[in-house]
């Protein structure tokens, strides 16, 4: 059998294979870049009509009682089963780098007397960036260590590490909950960053005993452009978290306008300025595609479509040099390093097979099991043959 | 002539009474809470629906490079000239709450040596809040002070000063050029709060030297639920000014992938995570209201708004007692105390005279330009005198 016969045959007996109808993707183009930006599901346009055109023009300022003041924690419900979390300790709102920040500052004051903020050496940028400006507020020293050496490197100066899930340029998947045993060992608080996982890998933070941790909505759950990040607080904490960035509606009682601030019980204390329904209402939408899927699905075949482009890879483009790893030790995405990755990628994409680059030189491929097909990974590697040099 | 004849004479002659068929405004509904959350430009609807269903869906992840990454700067340039400010000065993105924070961190930062913070004591709380949350981080102290005050409590000890330009209460409307000189005449800097003065009171940020301003865009600028806010950062302080959520999308460099942060150069190191595209996109859509129309014009409209309606409170509702200024030291609204004010609204909202009530019992009454006519205003006093006991 054929690749492309094998790849037809995999996508008539994918379980998810209807799962692409309810997305807004045009049938020609091989979408891999749901780890940067997921594609608009179809419920998205006719909600956001909906808030704009009846919400907001018909109902006005009254909106605010009728499912915009509460949207925040009600729509962080909904992202908490997919993050192995119980209910009423998600919120959604403000970006990730933001809820960064809230995370560090109130892990720190969590632990007192331990002058050290580790961060994960392969950190997304702005993990490292939030960290040391936290940790010049607070007084702290950032040191900067792999996640492989994070278990040995936590000690009793260690207050908390900020770690990545998933590794935005490798797609290597690491072990929360050993990670996180390894730093409650060292009586470390642990934030993990679950941008490139929500939506595309089981997690569970509850039964890890994560204390913190943040991600966003815009790559696999496909909330849109800049959608709000959502920040997860472990229930232990509810009550003593302290967050920097107290803003007025995260207060005990917001419309009361006391001149004092007062966290409100429970998660809405991790909110902060007036959330962004706009934005938060769209995400809403796009998390109804997840009513008849669970995670383990779309992680199930996450890890067959890259199994399949691996295989596509070694047999069309013998000898690309894959940085993610071939076992299941890695999140949705194949990463390739590749010379010129910038160029390589623009001319992939002119040819309707979507993905991105970053440095150095890694081109990268996104496995949305939503609606990546198993014919898009082929085409991909096929794409990526005809760039070499003959 | 009768307030009822008066008033058709004034809707009739009224230079801007065009302007509402901009907007997706019930016409039966009297809209006069434009101070908390603006009316919806007709322009949005389809502006989200392009967002969505063209740049998102279709161009996927190469809108990024399409009008996407600079928003915004973009927008910020176009909110620029309604704060007196010439381009490069303005960003769009994140909450009013996260901007304060910024602007307090960054403004303690640039005047070492003054152990002190001013906040305008009848502020909108969410301002002191996060002068409390900085000057803990920062080893300030917050001192609280009427604005009228203000000038005489700045001294060398104060590092800088935050005022409302527009007290969300009373409406009263401070002297922003007199207050900043004073405070520039003590070696203060001098931040301004703007949600309640942006889009519907003249300002001269640039002109008053002011140092920095934040400001939503959801009140006059009619952006949308909980649309993104604004920070203004003078020239001057462009290449020093150092704020704490420096996220990755401030960075020089954003795409290299840095482990350390370098500001980028110029008002774009204002920014913090990733910008949320459609709710700001939403705003830009909404600015196009200002295309043929000068904040000039509108505060001319607000002004005699207000003055009709306090003719009209005086003739139907005699002893009103009316809490914001009677002469022009105002925003544009007018507030009225009034015993049991959460139930009084009530009522008026169900008779399609919309505002709000803020603690202590007061109503208030939003008279935004471009949408309020001199009839909504004789509806507000009318319906306000129908509460009265007989």
């Amino acid at each position: 059998m054929s690749l492309r016969e094998e790849a037809a045959e995999l996508d008539a007996l994918d379980p998810l294979r209807d799962k692409r109808a309810e997305f807004d993707l045009d049938p020609d183009v091989s979408y891999l870049d749901g780890n940067s930006l997921g594609a608009p599901p179809r419920g998205v346009a006719p909600r956001v009509a909906e808030v704009v055109g009846e919400q907001w023009a018909a109902r006005l300022i009254r909106s605010w009682d009728e499912g915009w003041w509460d949207a925040p924690e009600r729509i962080g419900d909904r992202v908490a089963p997919l993050a192995g979390a119980a209910p009423g300790q998600v919120v959604v709102g403000d970006s990730t780098t933001v809820n960064l920040f809230k995370a560090i500052v109130a892990a720190v004051r969590l632990n007192p007397g331990r002058p050290e903020i580790l961060v994960d050496a392969a950190t997304f940028p702005t993990d490292g960036y939030i960290a040391d400006s936290a940790a010049r507020l607070t007084g702290h020293e950032v040191r900067r260590v792999p996640v492989a050496g994070m278990a040995d490197a936590a000690g009793e100066r260690t207050a908390v590490a900020l770690v990545n899930h998933v590794d935005y340029v490798t797609g290597t998947l690491h072990d929360l909950p050993a990670v996180t045993a390894a730093l409650h060992g060292a009586g470390a608080l642990a934030v993990w960053d679950l941008c490139h996982s929500i939506g595309a890998v089981p997690i569970h933070l509850d039964a890890a005993g994560v204390d913190f941790a943040v991600g966003c909505t815009y790559k696999f759950l496909n909330g849109g452009p800049g959608a709000p990040a959502f920040l997860y607080v472990a229930r232990q904490w509810l009550d003593s978290f302290d967050q920097p960035l107290s803003g007025w509606t995260g207060h005990a009682d917001p419309f009361g306008m006391r001149p004092g601030y007062a966290g409100a019980a429970g998660i809405g204390k991790a909110r902060a300025g007036t959330p962004d329904i706009l934005s938060m209402l769209a995400l809403d939408a796009a998390l109804d595609v997840w009513r008849d899927v669970t995670v383990a699905q779309v992680r199930a075949k996450g890890l067959a479509l890259g199994d399949f482009f691996l295989r596509c890879l070694d047999e069309l483009v013998p000898g690309a040099r894959v940085v993610t790893p071939r076992d299941h030790r890695r999140g949705n995405q194949i990463s390739v390093a590749w010379t010129d990755a910038k160029t390589a990628m623009a001319t992939l994409a002119g040819r309707g097979v979507i993905g991105d680059f970053r440095p150095p030189e890694v081109l990268r491929f996104g496995l949305a099991g939503l609606y990546v097909r198993y014919a898009d990974v082929l085409r991909a590697a096929a794409e990526l043959r005809s760039l070499r040099p003959m």
